[in-house]
């Protein structure tokens, strides 16, 4: 496996969060915070450095309770538009007809999981529904131990796959204070700015690796696991297709490829509802979760009747809240609002236009190392002028707040915690897309 | 440890279910049947042996698509009743104007953490909102696992606990295909009808027995987890108390007592809000889940500053749907109805009600081996006429599809799956009980 490429790595949950003391809040955000506090204790990160209070929200847009809008290029699960009226009226009216659980028969879930499953080619014909992405992720890795009999897992260095137990133990980006499961190995994602253009050949070489690894360890592979767009790692997703010698080397390996689309799902990456099409590849096992319900809790694994049956055959699977009927109609509203709005088709012209209107900076500032992602997933890597590449996690961390100043909300990920993470629910426009690029402008042409 | 005293155990998902075949259905639920194995498989249970088809809901009342209704006496996740209408408007209300995460401050969502906080006594103090109870009882486990730096559990023998990896391996009721850990002991539950009044006391002999069993395998324990009212195990509730000696046993043995309030929280036991408080025991962690948002997809895990800062030190906890804006503040409409419509004390006393008519019901019929539970939490050990309480499993079923024929829905837990499960909706009245009572009777009473 290839050697450690990134400054040491900090937990994902510490980047861009508030550290307390310093910030100017006014009485009602202090009043909040320490309330906050004094609830949760330290345990649930607060984003930036000034805090923000969210009351209200609607298409791209968030407000405060002093009335400031800002613009969010940062939530990924409101993806049809914050509050959109389609989905409101979907859950208020679902909400007073009936809310209950799969174990009676349902037309609205039926229904629903027939649309789903017809975004999907055979054998991805069956699906569970869950309460989150992590609860998804934690029954795709069962599934794939009891398929395989393997119990070892491959993942990015700087993964995030969950909060369960399971799902911790092949998350390296909660950081070295929570550890990795002994049947877990990391590679490398394939960083063509820093490595170029054999990134994905070393990452399917470093995959091949590590399977070898497990099973010289006496750790029967089960599956590889990785998000369409690698998120966490750095919003990692070009050149297509470099996913394709990954997946054969797990195949090749004797494992499942479980595609993580909790965040490139539903139409994000412009390129269709998939992330991993972009790719040509087809996954065993697909899990998804944050945008599916618009903010409604739903979540799912998508699988072929031979998977699930490895499962159905041990024991069932009941999720209370799993399918539950108002998030079935809420997914529902989403699968129409998608559609009716052409908002794939949003998402792949107006990702172009922020991407080529980013390129224009890199061209300007050397701060912008690189401009990536695909559709409305985009990223910037953000470094110091030294020809190396070094991550900039102060300019990144920079650029965030002085968008926050701006009114425009962002975020970092990497492991480095240097590239902004851009995530806007689909509507974004192209006027909005140009205010984000001005304001990058300022920060970097600023003081 | 004791030596079983069940039939073998099967999975309490394979309990009063849909078979295939045989049952009477009309058109639209055979289309339904089979729409929905062509996309779960056989992966998710289907209640009854003729599967109800439910399109509406209200109050104690389900209906289905024939606008045939029935009384809802098993679902406790509407627990302020289906479809109550300030929950549906508070839902209605919020989503139309935010829903988002707690990395941002948010007075919904704090003013709710406060009163939900309020039910507790210190040091009881701190929560971290979760989607389902399957992610409270995981994130308990990490809890005390860092906290204690032991890696055993000890459970109930027929428990149930969730579903994600780490909960289904101290998950006994999934049956014999989903294997337990290698740091989980079981032991029986106190089952007074059969063991008689030292039923508690051999429990605690059990639980520390456990512990040492445990630690002379080199693992150290980490927590006892108990429902407060034992469930899947058979609905054992008395005598209060009967968890005192048990948690000191778990205290003794250097771990944390986890209270799984999933089930019995939230009032229905009708003393005060939570199950545990009845046996005058103070748990390290309390998780909670199903009937908090009734129906909304919200649950909790609420310990001490001390146990959640073993959490914080090492890692965050971020859960993108967990005290989610809507969820938060259908939570809060809950605690409102559960206040202003008196449900505790109508689960007190609807609870009395109903279980003294099933004991007049036992006192003629000798299938009724013992009438239990607390609140509108209750439960009928069905057995046969054998002189030895031996479980009858096939005349529970026959009293379930008796009721379901009737319009009355109820279900069955235990380990042999001998026993009624009843559970309604916390507005049930004495006139339903009444209902309930008669048709048991009509049941038991006919050819």
């Amino acid at each position: 496996m290839s050697a450690s490429r990134s400054p040491q790595a900090p937990s994902l949950l510490a980047l861009n969060t508030y550290a307390g003391g310093a910030a100017a809040l006014d009485a009602t955000e202090s009043r909040l915070v320490e309330r906050r506090r004094a609830t949760f204790g330290d345990a649930v990160p607060l984003f930036y450095a000034q805090p923000l209070n969210i009351v209200r929200a609607e298409g791209v847009w968030l407000f405060d309770h002093e009335g400031r809008r800002y613009l969010d290029a940062y939530n990924n699960v409101p993806s049809v538009g914050h509050c959109h009226p389609r989905v409101v009226q979907a859950i208020a009216q679902q909400a007073a007809r009936l809310n209950t659980h799969t174990r009676y028969l349902s037309a609205v879930v039926s229904d629903y999981a027939e649309r789903l499953l017809a975004t999907f080619a055979p054998p991805l014909s069956r699906v569970l529904f869950t309460s989150s992405g992590t609860e998804s992720v934690d029954l795709a890795l069962r599934m794939a131990r009891y398929h395989t009999g393997g119990s070892g897992f491959v993942v990015t260095r700087f993964a995030y796959h969950g909060h369960s137990m399971a799902a911790a133990e092949i998350t390296p980006a909660f950081g070295p204070g929570v550890a990795l499961g002994a049947h877990v190995r990391c590679v490398a994602p394939p960083d063509t700015l820093r490595e170029g253009p054999g990134a994905g050949a070393r990452f399917a070489r470093d995959i091949a690796a590590a399977i070898a690894d497990l099973q010289r360890h006496g750790i029967g592979f089960a599956a590889l696991i990785l998000d369409s767009i690698l998120s966490s790692d750095g919003v990692f997703a070009d050149p297509a297709g470099f996913l394709g010698p990954a997946v054969a080397a797990a195949r090749n390996g004797g494992g499942l490829y479980i595609a993580d689309e909790v965040q490139p799902g539903f139409g994000r990456t412009g390129a269709g509802m998939w992330g991993f099409a972009r790719h040509g590849v087809a996954p065993d096992i697909v899990v998804m979760g944050k945008p599916m319900g618009n903010g409604m809790p739903i979540a799912a694994a998508v699988t072929s009747p031979d998977i699930l049956a490895s499962l159905s055959s041990r024991t069932g699977y009941f999720n209370t809240f799993g399918g539950n009927t108002v998030s079935c109609a809420a997914a529902a509203a989403v699968l129409d609002v998608l559609a009716d709005e052409d908002l794939i088709a949003n998402a792949a012209g107006v990702g172009a236009h922020l991407r080529h209107g980013l390129a224009g900076l890199q061209a300007r500032f050397a701060a912008i190392g690189e401009v990536r992602g695909a559709g409305l997933f985009v990223a910037a890597d953000i470094v110091e002028n030294d020809g190396a590449w070094t991550p900039d996690t102060a300019m990144a961390l920079r650029i965030v707040d002085g968008l926050r100043a701006r009114g425009i909300l962002i975020s970092t990920c990497g492991a480095a915690g240097n590239v902004l993470k851009i995530r806007p629910p689909l509507p974004f426009s192209r006027e909005n897309a140009d205010q984000l690029v001005e304001a990058v402008e300022a920060v970097l042409a600023g003081p």
